[in-house]
């Protein structure tokens, strides 16, 4: 070992860096995903990101600069881009960096992946002459990412710079090594003292780049750059420290090249004394860090601070000038991707098409489906497509064989052995096309008029009443999609007298009708739920033809009837049952009944 | 034994009947269930059908009045409605008969039962006045049903009548014992050899009444009703012979009914020999055929014969006079129940409602679906739904976790592990909900102009040229479903140039196109299969304004286009891809797409 650091270490060779190595958590992804989709949309615009880093910590293993959740601001609009990110943890040091995530994947490839280094390192330089890099010295590090978010694989294509300022000609070394061989053991044990001070002090810990002087007396003191002036000249001994990623024994690591132009640039010395500051386990590590001496030379058009230096830095992959990318699609839990993927094509609308869609409107609204016949089940799958979460299916009956074909919840499988309950079998079949989807099914026969109840069966009428009040008062919105005249009767009674958001979708053999019963384009100001739902005697008072507030009532599926309802279904040929449509007709209402409750919402008077 | 038919055969008392007793064959359901689908509709007119029945053929089991496949006339138009029978089968004789199907069960449960009997016993009285009774025995045992066939539920309400004329007052039994007993020996041996010869001789076996004379010398000889002038007053022992179901021993059966009617008002007997014709697997049994006396007595208004006597013969379920009812839904192949399930819905359509629709052009048409999308997955059901049962599907992408909540033909299980071939698990849930359809998956890329083609997969584009069109000339109809404007352009130049319909769906964000290309309104004369098509120097000279008709051709989606197609998915943010559709919009856009190829088919024009 001995040996191999001599080598390293002869007097006036080139100077040379190991470069950072990027590593970026899942949660990083995570959140730029969902940072794209609901609120950036189409915008380019460059994303100021904080990028995380420490000193090296392990004997074989350089430490990285890390993208985690909290590099990029939050979603949320309440919170500030950086309010999240707690300074002072010892490994977490933060660096800025700048996200330019392009809208294509041609875009990110064409990119002009130059005069964007070239714009980091322009800050680095300004800051360097500014003296914004001595105060706040973690600009040094200055880094920036190129990607392209592929939303819909979960795949990220991107690209990291660390951007260095050369150097021309190029720093010496004099002298390479540990720094426990460079030190005194009397100097060693007042560093590694001093430098265990920095780094658990909160006010330091997380500060990078510092000064070590050394007094004759082998006392080290640590300070902030800042304080050059103060210690230049006392005739101490002056180190440049810099908590350095790299592990290698032979190189210090990258953030040490901007640190020289600084040094160079501010101090305009000729020889440094730098400390690779490392650690091993958490504590300081005086034989795995290393000092050295290296000799700059002020290169040609230094002194002119508008000519920004050459600067380079693409983080290469395997050896290559290529970007990397990652795919997560493969570690994430199914449901989840699901869900991700179902909201993607809903937000994607608001990047350009409709930027008012309001998804939250949808998700929360609570859809009753009275009839998960061939209406019920177009209805139900539009309404998850855009977004409804929280369904409830209500039906009595059981999948027959002549329904698959034309009630797309149901295979020939639903229909065995009798039939499975409709309900039942399509909130089965909602839960397989989207596993997130809070959907319920009611088994339940909806009272009607015109239809004999004979005395036995009274009171468990008298029950599905009331079970229906309570659906209907449970739910915002209620679909009438039932295949009879009469059971849609009850239903817009109660839809009317609670105040409920109310639309009906009816099929002929080649018409239909699809329309909004309930309430007027008003508000709501009453709590229906505080009325008194007293069984069958529930007061009915709301019905009149304005509502409460004065406004104008919408009218209802019966409105222009003469005829009351009565049983629809007695002494019909099979033909006259309502399955006997041409078939595109449902697909048709159920598209335009869903619009409408979708438009309905979004309306500003609803 | 002997001491039981003592007292069943007491002198004097009412001579007592054993009732016909139904059986139905689920043939006779089927093709009823077919017929009433395919050809009579709303028709609700009496169905004349042909029972059969044979001579109780066992000790302990009387036979039955059947109703087979071929008791119905078929649904085809080529047969008449009687040719399948075949007479002179010794174990079926064909009883006429008439069938009432009801269109609801209402009717069915209101129709005027004891009108319908008296309408039937009225032939029967007719026949025996007119002498057709004689010429035609089998009149004798008319029958009806009344039915309501539930081809929803594959459920079969029915109640056969025996139509008798009840003589007023009864006839009395004198004698009745078992004709072993009857009849000496040596008449028994000459009996059973004419039996036999009867009822072996193809004219006559299934002639179930007859005359059986004993000469003096024991000799027996069965003749023709009609022949009994020849027979009466030579002195010779006559008895009135039928093939009896019955196997009891104390009763004749139900045919003997409208025998003494006829001998009652035919040859004006008052005492009357009869012998029930009864065998035993297959051989005339004479210790279970029965000889009696009987003596009747001309009711009272019987000379008049406008004057139709009083009947009775509604046959009793398990003792009550209720109707019975059979479904076959339990005992059907699921395969078949979805199969006529699905004929169903669309065979009602023709009853009333679009009495022109062809199935037979929907169900032979081989369709393509270019793109098994939202619009492909919707498509392919609504052909179905239709009853279109050949579909190719053709796709080259796989199902991601955005597709299943609006690609209506895919639930999450075919996203896992990278995701299944699209066009593989549509067909798999076509079958699901179809399995009688005959769905095809291709995976395969459809060649776009604009999209670079690398030197070494020249060739496997040019395979897919040649596939291409290898499909569109083996289907009649191309449905162009894809998701961008270049995909869509090969195919419709090779379909225009084969002459093929085309039809092409197209979604925006909210809105949509829908049309037809292709060859005009006018009948396809040449064969376009025939056309030399060699790989892709295919001559292409289909493609001018007008076709080879001289009949103008229709446009295409290219046409109002000046911007010549081009690689249109690059440099795409997510948001500019196809997917970004109000989820409203596909269903109506594959809605009016199908239904506008059924109006195609049907126009006369084409």
């Amino acid at each position: 070992m001995a040996a191999k650091r001599e080598s390293g270490s002869g007097g006036g060779s080139i100077l040379q860096f190991a470069p950072f190595q990027s590593s970026v958590d899942e949660g990083f992804w995570h959140r730029l995903s969902s940072l794209k989709l609901n609120k950036l949309g189409i915008d380019e615009s460059p994303i100021p990101i904080t990028g995380f880093y420490a000193p090296c910590s392990h004997l074989q293993v350089s430490n990285h600069l890390s993208l985690l959740t909290e590099s990029l601001p939050s979603d949320s609009d309440e919170q500030s881009s950086t309010a999240e990110i707690s300074r002072g943890s010892r490994n977490k040091c933060t660096v800025p960096g700048t996200l330019y995530n392009s809208n294509t994947l041609e875009s990110f490839y064409t990119i002009d992946k130059q005069s964007l280094l070239k714009q980091e390192a322009k800050k680095i330089w300004e800051d360097i002459h500014s003296g914004k890099a001595v105060e706040d010295s973690t600009v040094l590090s200055r880094f920036l990412v190129i990607s392209f978010a592929d939303l819909k694989k979960w795949s990220f294509h991107y690209w990291f710079a660390f951007p260095a300022l050369v150097l021309d000609p190029p720093a010496t070394v004099v002298d390479l090594k540990p720094a426990s061989l460079w030190f005194s053991s009397q100097e060693a044990e007042s560093v590694s003292a001093a430098c265990s001070d920095w780094r658990n002090s909160s006010l330091t810990a997380d500060v990078p780049y510092f000064l070590l002087t050394i007094a004759p007396n082998s006392r080290a003191t640590i300070r902030h750059l800042k304080d050059w002036e103060a210690c230049e000249g006392d005739g101490q001994k002056l180190l440049f420290g810099f908590y350095d990623p790299c592990h290698l024994q032979n190189h210090p690591g990258w953030p040490l090249r901007n640190f020289l132009a600084l040094i160079l640039t501010r101090w305009k010395l000729k020889s440094v004394l730098f400390l690779c500051y490392r650690e091993n386990r958490g504590f300081t590590d005086l034989g795995l860090s290393l000092v050295g001496e290296a000799l700059i030379t002020v290169p040609q058009g230094w002194g002119d601070h508008q000519c920004v230096p050459n600067t380079v830095g693409w983080e290469l992959n395997k050896g290559r000038k290529v970007p990397r990318c990652i795919s997560l699609a493969k570690s994430m839990d199914p449901t989840r991707l699901a869900i991700s993927a179902a909201d993607l094509n809903l937000k994607l609308m608001r990047w350009r098409q409709l930027p008012s869609l309001n998804l939250d409107i949808l998700s929360s609204r609570k859809c009753l489906l009275l009839g998960a016949g061939t209406l019920g089940c177009q209805v139900a799958r539009m309404l998850m497509a855009w977004g409804v979460r929280k369904i409830t299916l209500l039906d009595n009956g059981r999948v027959a064989m002549s329904n698959p074909l034309r009630q797309s919840l149901y295979t020939l499988d639903d229909c065995l052995n009798g039939g499975d309950f409709k309900a039942m079998a399509a909130v089965k079949s909602l839960e397989r096309i989207f596993p997130a989807v809070a959907a319920e099914g009611v088994v339940m026969a909806i009272p009607m008029p015109g239809h004999p109840v004979p005395c036995q069966e009274e009171d468990s009428v008298l029950d599905d009443c009331r079970r229906l009040t309570d659906l209907i008062l449970s739910h915002d919105v209620i679909f009438l999609l039932t295949d009879t005249r009469e059971s849609r009767w009850l239903p817009t009674l109660l839809c009317a007298n609670t105040n409920k958001i109310t639309i009906t979708a009816a099929l002929g053999f080649d018409s239909f009708l699809v329309m909004r019963h309930g309430p007027g384009p008003f508000s709501i100001t009453h709590d229906v739920k505080t009325e008194a739902v007293n069984g069958l005697s529930a007061d009915m008072d709301n019905l009149g033809l304005n509502n409460r507030d004065g406004g104008q009532r919408l009218g209802c599926y019966f409105c222009n009837d003469v005829v009351a309802p009565t049983d629809s279904t007695a002494n019909r040929t099979l033909d006259q049952q309502c399955t006997v449509t041409r078939p595109g007709l449902a697909p048709i209402a159920s598209a335009l009944a869903v619009e409408l409750f979708v438009g309905v919402l979004h309306h500003p008077k609803g």
